[in-house]
């Protein structure tokens, strides 16, 4: 374990959020007056108000693979590649809430819902409304991806750099889209196979929110391949443990904590891990009960509290616990044999602890 | 009139299609293989598809713009780059007919009707089918235009040249989608006002389909400001009157010929320039027939006949007409004055004259 950094030159989560917000808050104040005789600010107050309430995971974990490559110094480039990934992210977000038909994002109307709503309220016809806020939710997502692109290519790195890492920025933009297609793919379909949707989590979230932010901050600051190596041994455990957990809350947790209704992943049919256990485990009467209510759209609290019922009694829950325990164990010990500097290590502890638990 | 370009240096439609064609199935080959454990086939040949219906027109202006700022010799990266921007066209078609709700694109079902199917005949949920080919089409739309920043990327241009282009090539992204975001706004509300049609036509189809190629291949020869205001000067007015064409053929067309369904644009109450312009010139009488037919979505052959008499009879059909022809001649007009070399301004004459009457 290298120690070169000392522990008070890696700003703190505070810090790094706040530098990150001003890049976005900069980048997107452009973006409003661009375009001459266009009113896109309906757009631009939705991304603006979904990219205010993330935990800017993604653009934390950029700066600490920037930091446990070694690097220090002026990060102001740096902070503006890692807030693309925040663009990029809220691109996800909107699109993934039209394919999956959710009213609830962060805690407010998803974008779709928000904007049909400011039509209505700006005069537009009632029979439209739905329609147009599918469309413009399409259109900002799509905003948002090219605007990540565009703040990334104008963030200021250096050239032979930016060279170095758009392969990786390649390979995530891609990763997270195939297994976002792959959970399209068995959504609605009760299985009893673990390996589909442990596919999915490797690739919908541990490569893309968690080893390819580091990796994409270690390739900003040169890092080579044993670097990289000990974020992918740190970043994919970890980011399975927080896939995992999101499972769970989607389906056990308290809304007014998650942002999230509580039957979307049930009324979905979400083919979720912790499902495959619940089917492998299940008695017939218990699969009976799984295959008439999970995917209704039309599920109610009861019929909810029902799957719930069998998800515990069969051991499904607890099972997932375990993986995440097992997980997060993983992710630790990686970190613990990790070339990066002491104080990077200490932070990525705190910030693996706060994202199984989903203290932060 | 510069002309260093003898005429057989600058290569046929065909064989420029040709050699587009070659760089996306080479891309799109390698797409194919590289998911682990991920089908991605329906979605790959589903773009497969929609690309090789293409006429290409983005791609062959990118490179009649690399010729007319005097480039000559090898062209491989140039092609490659220019093939990106029939990816980005594949996303936007993807997403508009996603937005547009359209069953047919290119004479074939569109993407997320495509999709639909092949998920039904997979074996997949009847119930599900429509949600599963909307979250796919948008997904694939979204690979599209990652594979257009991945393609372009990589296509082996020089590094100075590629940053001189960046900028152009972010300006079109946006601007298309700021159209696209304008039409939304105006599609299903009657007006009289032209200029915002226009402005829709100027974002959506002057400078995204003609200009800013155009711009992009001549900067990627390391052009100056007189070549790039002479692609401007040339390629919006051609623009406008390529979608007011595409507008008089979204209503009058043969369906056999345009690939699209007749009706379309009548049902969703397009807000085009030939209908502001009935608008401006009905009378009392017609304003009626235009107010209850032109947006309802279930519209008939016999009222979308009503609408077109309307259309006629105002001789807004007649004054569109009119304005392609005033936009033709000003863009050969502008080709007679650009500093090309004459090689490049007769493929520009002849294209123009096929863009305005769709002979192409």
């Amino acid at each position: 374990m290298t120690d070169t950094l000392p522990e008070t030159a890696l700003p703190d989560l505070v810090s790094l959020r706040d530098q990150v917000g001003a890049a976005l808050t900069g980048f997107l104040h452009a973006k409003d007056r661009n375009p001459p005789g266009i009113e896109v600010i309906h757009l631009t107050s939705t991304l603006r108000k979904l990219l205010s309430g993330g935990k800017r995971l993604r653009s934390v974990l950029c700066l600490y693979g920037w930091h446990a490559a070694g690097a220090t110094g002026d990060a102001t480039a740096v902070v503006r590649a890692a807030a693309s990934l925040e663009l990029f992210q809220a691109f996800a977000l909107v699109h993934d809430d039209v394919m999956d038909n959710s009213d609830i994002r962060r805690g407010t109307p998803s974008a779709h819902r928000a904007l049909a709503a400011a039509y209505s309220a700006d005069g537009g016809p009632r029979d439209r409304a739905q329609a147009y806020g599918l469309g413009a939710a399409i259109l900002l997502g799509d905003l948002a991806l090219v605007w990540s692109g565009e703040l990334l290519h104008t963030a200021g790195l250096d050239p032979d750099r930016l060279a170095q890492v758009l392969p990786l920025v390649h390979d995530m933009r891609s990763e997270v889209m195939y297994g976002q297609l792959l959970d399209l793919q068995t959504t609605g379909r009760l299985s009893a196979d673990i390996d589909t949707p442990l596919h999915v989590i490797r690739y919908k979230t541990a490569k893309y929110t968690i080893e390819r932010p580091l990796h994409i901050g270690a390739a900003l600051a040169g890092a080579g391949a044993p670097v990289l190596d000990a974020c992918t041994a740190f970043g994919i455990p970890l980011g399975e443990a927080f896939q995992l957990r999101d499972d769970l809350l989607g389906v056990f947790g308290d809304p007014a904590e998650t942002g999230k209704a509580i039957v979307d992943d049930l009324r979905e049919g979400k083919a979720t891990v912790l499902m495959a256990l619940a089917v492998q485990r299940a008695s017939a009467a218990q699969l009976r009960t799984l295959r008439s209510l999970v995917g209704r759209s039309d599920l109610n609290d009861e019929q909810a509290a029902e799957v719930r019922e069998v998800l515990e009694s069969t051991g499904a829950r607890q099972a997932v616990e375990r993986m995440i325990t097992t997980r997060y164990d993983a992710a630790l010990t990686a970190l613990d044999q990790a070339p990066f500097p002491e104080a990077v290590s200490a932070g990525l502890r705190r910030l693996a602890q706060a994202a199984t638990t989903r203290q932060m």
